[in-house]
């Protein structure tokens, strides 16, 4: 594969090489980010696209965004989908008319409804969110101190893999050629093309800049003009694959897309509507009778996108194919108008359009030796009316990044790795299944009678959407069995076939009914908690922070009633503060207590009759810069100003004896048992954590006396002027 | 006043010249930059200050950032204090002991509550929020496209005042000479003595410096070196002196502080702790037998700030007068051991130390002939325990910004700023009432029993703090009668003695008891209605944004259930279109129909029982590219995922007959009548607003045909590579 006459450039060594800086790509990024692993990722293009684009965000890609702490900004920014209207001809008139409004997401599945956002937004967040951790993360890494950058108009050339060393932890398997392409190579095909010449001045993208985007494209193309033409070589532990439909990666490793194309021909139009339809607010599913389908998603800055139904099913009445080349802003508005009268739809701000044929794909294989992975749209492509494609891709980076930093790290083995394919294949393999079915529901002629056998019913039209809606949500994603999955049943039954459960004698299986609320292979849900120390509320979820962290959840019960879970809770708190504890054998010397295991525990004795100093010291453990850790120890009671969230019962955990629970790093749950269950605890992580060959220190010394302390006073006092506000200043003295 | 051999250098002319760009300074450059008005702001420092200073946020404050769009930044940032424990001795031992815990923010008065952060954080939202909407709303100005900029290191030297130009609208009656400080200059002091020369490198301030403050440090002082000495000349139409206790400006007004200081001194440290005292993460007030008080005040990073009591009552038993000269970190720290013992404190890292004497003082008068203001420190100090001195500051500036750019627009008379006086004045001198009660109470020895008439009784102490927190929390404030706050009684004895009523024929008095819960002169209470468009959830605050712009809101009442209602609404809004309405009246020619009067409605109907055509044109404008205004109009109903707001009920309104409210541009209360009170209405905004020339146009067209639209599509099909996501492309072809 390799480019003919150039010379091969420098050569340089990364933990992970990421091709393609779409959603999925930035996800990984993003994860390695936190992790501090040494990273590249690469784009072919030198622009980013500003138009268009997927982007619903299911409600489960908020939490995810939330883990990484910018959920907010896509709250603030996008427009919140509340309901969705159902139209259908009236059985009388057949003139459209709105049978049924459903909420679009479905109440209490998660603390986040279902919102709409342009994807430009959503790489800007990702990006900032890159830059900033990665520059922390790797500070002190020798020639990463800029940490991660991603790289625009950048392509890979060759690809080789030495198969004899896929198992060596340390080796690097994997050799990518990359080009650094000229800036009229990278810049996308659609800016050429567009009516004016001007499609990057003007229209919507200008709203969704930042200002310090700017100075990136310039930056960035001064960055291209340098490099123009140069190719280099990287040698890689870890690649991923996120490079879209057309997938260089997944071509090098001969992988396949399985699945085919239908007839239906979509068109859609990006636009601000001017119309008389009352719902041109609301997301709308509307079937004509004979004119086929529209779907309204309302977006951010007064738009409203419109997927409409260019060609109808030819065996039914009325159907007739459209001729392809004819396709265009005019012609799909004009079908639009067909299917939507007698309302008036029409505008004059077009921001964006295209024409789509539905088809189901899903590729054969997600993963080469658990060397190179696959994620995102090389694996998996399908209509995108039901809003998936972008969250889906990122969530199979969020599935995989944890998992490839902790092995690059040295915490966990490799044994992890294969669970990536067979969590995300079977997902990938879902959501084709209910994007066949949704499409041909979407896309029929509604029935006239109940006897009309060709027609759609309504009525099942409508139990799909609200099915599809909780598996569009994100939420009801259900891991199988593995390694790292401690439920019974057959792995591969549970899985996309692969063998994931690792060494029988080590396999744990959870005690489901301590928790019936906290499903072992689900994401934990999220409730109000308080801390303990200052009273404050959480949602549960907000405590599991994306950092790469495993999570041992202590729910301790009632240790003030109850006689005798004090005592329990202080057994446990020996065994986890003892030098040989799980959370002193795979903590790395020299790494902070709660970097690779971090206890949390939510109590259910009142708040005030418990003070952070009856729980033993691992579950507050002590630092001797910070003294005692206070955000460690949470309490199921009431808040002053924002309800209750009632934790315990909606978590299904017994208020006197409580329970406990591992979480993965993905809050994804891993195992559920008795709250003093320490045995099972030990195992689980047995099974796939690497012991260290030194111990962690877990400080759990009592306060030291004072005189012992050696302060450090970096600031003295400001001067006069600026204290006149708090009176006259007095006694000013150098520390 | 003149700097004598510099030559007078360069002139130029602004809207609005600051002096200090503090908190109060920059909250009025925020306004202005949102209303698009010419402003200069500078300050004498070259650098920010990073460490100490006031930073608690009352629950006003965090309502008045939401205004702006930023309190989510303060909210996510900022420690959350959420409980009071008062710490007392026990009556029989001595021994201090939590005898009481209150809310910190009373619930349901906001909601938001009370936050601590460090005001520099809070000037970095501010700077942000300035250069952003400044850049928009600027940008066909000449000379200001890149909107307003903060100027550090210049202060000015000389103060001119042509008095005879005070009542022209259009004059320049204020001229400034302003220095371009040295580097050396500009650097305040506390730099130069600390303790290791490092103070700039070391500190908790890098984790609060974002990313791009760096650059700005270093462009800010290359500007510094390129302007070094110079001396300009600025002509300008209004002026504000928010630069501190120490005011330049209120000095060449010849204005004084008037109030005395106590002998209480008090030192403060802020620290990580280390330490046994449970309550170390709460708020506490703990008053010892004999050693004095401390309050604890948790923050953001760890860190606790504590307010340590150095002098007790000297006729009071075991007080002993503090050697000023021997204030330290160690005295300072020796004297909150002494006074929370049995529990142990300490610290090994200490972020920022001072001490200060108590004093309450407040300004004689607020404004030279409405042409030039003071705000927040320079005419009020006072101490900081209670929080306030930040607060109250930036909402002097708020209570004055909106009012100056709309005089400047030519929108409002001059009559309005008389009121910045009258409102906040009064604010001051309540606050200097309550600060002196309040220091007296926590500075004082615990009474040992009810026969101890020199003690504190904790008893008057508790409830006093209860009182206090009320009024800490800025949502108590309450307008007097003015010619912008429609009610009844005494407008001098209401304010500060200022005559701020206008013309006795023009005055409005409201009809208070048509919303119960709508105090005339308060703050426009928040609960959540849905918009009848999209059915999403919104806080009523959060659709009353900081632009510059009054609010008429209909409460609209049962347009469905109650017979004649719509017929009311229909009147109401054939008036409010017609050509002579005062909404068309007041809008300068060319400017969008909401740019100086919106007009929001919430009623109280089923939302599936209403869409937006039910209402009258007036209530959802017509635009000719973006159709209908869907954004105007909400109800008082259920939401899916966010509860019940309740509005009409926690206003109480009427729920059959609704009622009507005006709301000034701060969101504070103007008048409250009868839903279709017109003419009360129109009376109102005659009172203060300039008629324009011309009309403004408020279309009220209905739709019109679809073949007149001109349409405009900016954008094309994306490249076959992009769209391979969503199937397979089809039918391209440029618009």
């Amino acid at each position: 594969m390799a480019q003919g006459s150039t010379a091969s450039g420098p050569q340089s060594e990364v933990d992970v090489l990421i091709i393609g800086a779409g959603p999925a790509g930035l996800m990984m990024a993003n994860w390695m980010s936190r992790c501090g692993i040494r990273t590249r990722i690469v784009d072919k293009r030198g622009t980013k696209i500003f138009n268009g684009q997927a982007d619903g965000l299911q409600c489960r890609t908020l939490e995810i965004f939330d883990s990484f702490d910018f959920a907010h900004r896509a709250w603030i920014e996008s427009n919140h989908m509340l309901e969705i209207c159902l139209w259908n001809p009236d059985p009388k008139t057949g003139v459209i008319h709105r049978s049924d409004r459903i909420p679009d997401t479905i109440p209490n599945i998660s603390r986040f409804q279902q919102v709409v956002l342009h994807q430009g937004r959503i790489e800007r967040f990702f990006l900032d969110s890159i830059s900033e951790h990665s520059k922390r993360t790797l500070q002190n890494v020798p020639g990463w101190e800029q940490g991660i950058q991603v790289e625009h108009g950048v392509m890979p050339v060759s690809f080789e893999f030495d198969e004899s060393l896929a198992e060596d932890n340390d080796a690097y398997p994997i050799t990518v050629k990359l080009r650094h392409l000229s800036e009229l190579e990278a810049t996308p095909k659609q800016a050429a093309t567009s009516v004016n010449g001007s499609s990057l001045q003007d229209g919507l993208f200008r709203s969704n800049l930042s200002p310090d985007d700017t100075q990136e494209l310039l930056e960035r193309s001064k960055a291209l003009r340098e490099k123009e033409g140069r190719e280099e070589t990287i040698k890689a532990k870890y690649m991923l694959g996120a490079d879209g439909a057309h997938s260089w990666v997944r071509n090098q490793l001969g992988f396949k897309l399985q699945g085919e194309s239908t007839d239906y021909i979509w068109g859609v139009l990006d636009i601000i509507p001017i119309t008389d339809f009352p719902d041109i607010r609301m997301r709308c599913a509307i079937h004509s009778e004979n004119s086929g389908s529209v779907m309204v998603i309302p977006r951010e800055n007064k738009l409203v996108r419109l997927y409409i139904q260019l060609t109808t099913m030819e065996n039914a009445g009325g159907g007739k194919r459209a001729d392809r080349s004819k396709i265009s802003p005019d012609t799909i508005l004009a079908s639009a108008q067909r299917i939507m009268k007698p309302y008036k739809i029409d505008y004059r701000y077009c921001d964006w359009w295209t024409a789509y044929q539905i088809g189901q794909r899903v590729g054969d294989s997600f993963s080469l030796k658990e060397r190179v992975f696959l994620a995102g749209d090389a694996v998996h492509t399908h209509s995108p009316k039901a809003g998936q494609g972008m969250n889906v891709s990122m969530q199979d980076a969020f599935n995989l990044g944890w998992k490839v930093a902790s092995v690059v790290k040295g915490t966990s083995n490799r044994t992890i790795l294969k669970t990536y394919q067979s969590e995300r294949r079977r997902i990938a393999k879902d959501l084709i299944d209910f994007d066949h079915r949704f499409s041909r529901l979407f896309s029929g002629r509604p029935a006239k009678d109940v006897l009309d056998e060709e027609g759609i019913s309504m009525e099942e039209f409508k139990n799909a959407f609200e099915k599809g809606n909780l598996f569009a949500s994100g939420v009801a994603v259900d891991y199988g069995a593995s390694i790292i999955v401690a439920k019974s049943g057959d792995s591969t039954e549970q899985g996309d076939g692969t063998e994931v459960l690792g060494e029988q004698t080590l396999r744990v299986i959870s005690t489901q009914d301590l928790a019936a609320g906290v499903q072992v292979g689900m994401r934990m849900p999220s409730f109000k908690v308080l801390n303990q120390a200052d009273a404050r509320p959480w949602h549960f979820q907000e405590l599991l922070k994306s950092n790469g962290t495993w999570r041992l959840v202590v729910f301790a019960g009632d240790i003030v009633g109850n006689p005798g879970q004090k005592a329990r809770l202080d057994a446990l708190g020996e065994k986890l503060g003892s030098a040989t504890s799980f959370l002193k054998r795979f903590t790395p010397p020299g790494s902070r207590y709660d970097s690779v295991i971090e206890v949390l525990s939510v109590h259910s004795s009142k708040r005030k009759d418990v003070t952070i100093f009856d729980f033993p010291a691992a579950f507050r453990p002590w630092d001797d810069r910070d003294g005692w850790d206070y955000w460690k120890i949470h309490v199921d009671d009431v808040s002053y100003h924002e309800g209750y969230g009632d934790a315990y019962t909606h978590y299904g955990v017994d208020r006197a004896r409580g329970c406990a629970v591992i979480l993965r790093p993905d809050q994804y749950v891993s195992w559920v048992g008795a709250m003093d269950d320490y045995d099972s605890m030990d195992k689980f992580f047995s099974g796939f954590m690497v012991e260290q060959p030194q111990r962690a220190t877990l400080e759990t010394t009592e306060m030291v006396d004072s005189k012992d302390i050696s302060r450090v006073s970096l600031k003295d006092a400001d001067d006069a002027g600026d204290q006149a506000t708090n009176g006259a200043v007095v006694g000013m003295a150098a520390a």
